[in-house]
């Protein structure tokens, strides 16, 4: 697992203390550590001679700026040498916290897009009262059109089959209510798209759901959104469990992503990831490489023959 | 008040229910129940003589039809009845459950528009750690550009001020990130103009905001956003709490909103709202009565003499 040392709001201690939890909690993890030599040496001498083993390191010094445009950002970004360790094949996943769009663009150039896939996709998996519920695209992309939400849902799909073993996934559009064309124009024009798009892993197309079957689950295993919406969702979810005086039991809004759409696996953490975040976005990663689940997530959707004309996006103006 | 007695998905049972409520908690409270007879008698019967001499029927049979189309829409809905009796001085403020695209409409036909405001705006109030965070939109307008959201700042500081008596109001654009910049071409071309625009009331734009902030109220007092993201948050939230076996003691997603744009009081509460909502929905038409909010704001409004040209859609394609 390749570590972005300096991704994230507190880097790189909070990511160091991450990795070390991380490498502590699983006995056959590896973690190929990319950023600075100093914050790597302060994990490695922590650790005993068996975990510290299990620890490499790869020197690079620039984090990217959270605020800075992404054309300018410098090339030898510490997430791009990990995106880079896992093309040349010295790791199997990325694990970043740094600027999303970064780590975003970052994959899609390092590592490739996915057939018809145009924009990737960051899903977030959170507890519901009956299993797990997707939701994608917590900010993957921040434009996402009638046309890439239909991909997204196609994803989310095979995702949720792969990753959590859900059988038949039930696949929904949020909304602003249920009655078929509520929404914006985006939304209405991505419901027939929806309901003639054929889902792979036997996942069928519920309609619309609200905010609140984020949480619940009850009408949908998959709920795709626009990645702004997604992203703002799971924060004010994240909000009101912290209000509430705590996450439920099964646990609350997840700080870690998966991007689906890329060649590779990729998990993005949350800017402001804690030791305790940054160490669940590795075990996620290491769960979707163990589980090989982004070859399988490809293959589905390879087998399912998705047509391609769902490729072009749709202009909604 | 008049109270739409079929708005709401368990219309009328519900709302006589909630309305029986408000009655009986707030003894200077008059109702206007428009609606069917038989509903309405099955209320006035269930109170004593001096609580039933405060409840007067004016007869209305068509509910609005959630999925209807509203260009189809019928003239003599409930909602438009109740609007109208408003306009006629029959009533001081309009609640209703109903379909909130035709409660809108109907308002905003029947009432007018406030000078500037193309776009109305639901306005609900959520309970943070230092005090009251109106969020909108919450649904009064699906589409809401660069400008719309300008505009409901102006509202929203405004409304913040006279509803809530908020000193020099902090207001925030909601987006995936706080550095300037983050979110969707959408945000990214509001954040000019927020930072140009005068607000009422002493209130000052702080920036983007981010999903916790609704709920914590941390960084801003009013939270900006289309009435989509608006509407999903809100739910999303409330589906939060459910999870968490409940909201917070000071109350958790509120499930009435204020409509602000319209010269007139008008309070949208939830389709789905229980008994207690559409008493708690009565109550907060009462309260913004009472103050003369409508016409405080509106005061506010013009006193600070928003530039007209903010009312120009910037186009964003």
């Amino acid at each position: 697992m390749a570590v972005d040392l300096l991704g994230g709001d507190d880097a790189p201690d909070v990511v160091v203390d991450g990795a070390l939890r991380a490498v502590r909690a699983d006995p056959d993890l590896h973690l190929l550590l990319v950023g600075p030599t100093k914050a790597a040496g302060v994990l490695v001498s922590a650790l005993d001679p068996a975990q510290r083993a299990r620890v490499t390191l790869r020197p690079a010094r620039t984090a990217v700026d959270m605020a800075a445009d992404l054309t300018t950002a410098r090339a030898d970004t510490t997430v791009r040498a990990a995106v880079a360790a896992v093309r040349t094949g010295q790791a199997d996943a990325v694990v970043s916290a740094g600027s999303t769009g970064a780590t975003v663009a970052a994959a899609a150039l390092g590592l490739g897009r996915w057939p018809d896939t145009r924009r990737p996709a960051l899903a977030a998996t959170l507890p519901g009262t009956s299993g797990p519920v997707v939701l994608l695209d917590v900010g993957g992309s921040m434009e996402s059109g009638p046309t890439t939400l239909t991909r997204h849902a196609v994803l989310g799909a095979a995702y949720a089959a792969i990753s959590h073993d859900l059988v038949a996934p039930r696949v929904g559009l949020l909304s602003v209510g249920t009655e078929p064309g509520k929404g914006d124009r985006s939304r209405r024009l991505a419901e027939p798209l929806l309901s003639a798009v054929e889902l792979p892993a036997d996942a069928r197309y519920v309609g619309l759901v609200e905010g609140y079957d984020v949480c619940l689950g009850t009408r949908a295993d998959v709920v795709v959104t626009d990645g702004f919406t997604g992203n703002v969702l799971l924060k004010a979810i994240e909000g009101a469990y912290a209000m509430a005086g705590g996450p439920p039991p099964d646990g609350g809004a997840p700080r870690a992503a998966a991007l689906l759409g890329v060649a590779g696996t990729v998990v993005v953490c949350h800017g402001a990831a804690r030791p305790a975040d940054i160490a669940s976005g590795i075990a996620l990663a290491a769960h979707l490489w163990r589980r090989a689940a982004t070859d399988r997530v490809a293959a589905l959707l390879a087998a399912d023959r998705i047509d391609r004309t769902t490729d072009t996006e749709v202009r909604t103006s």
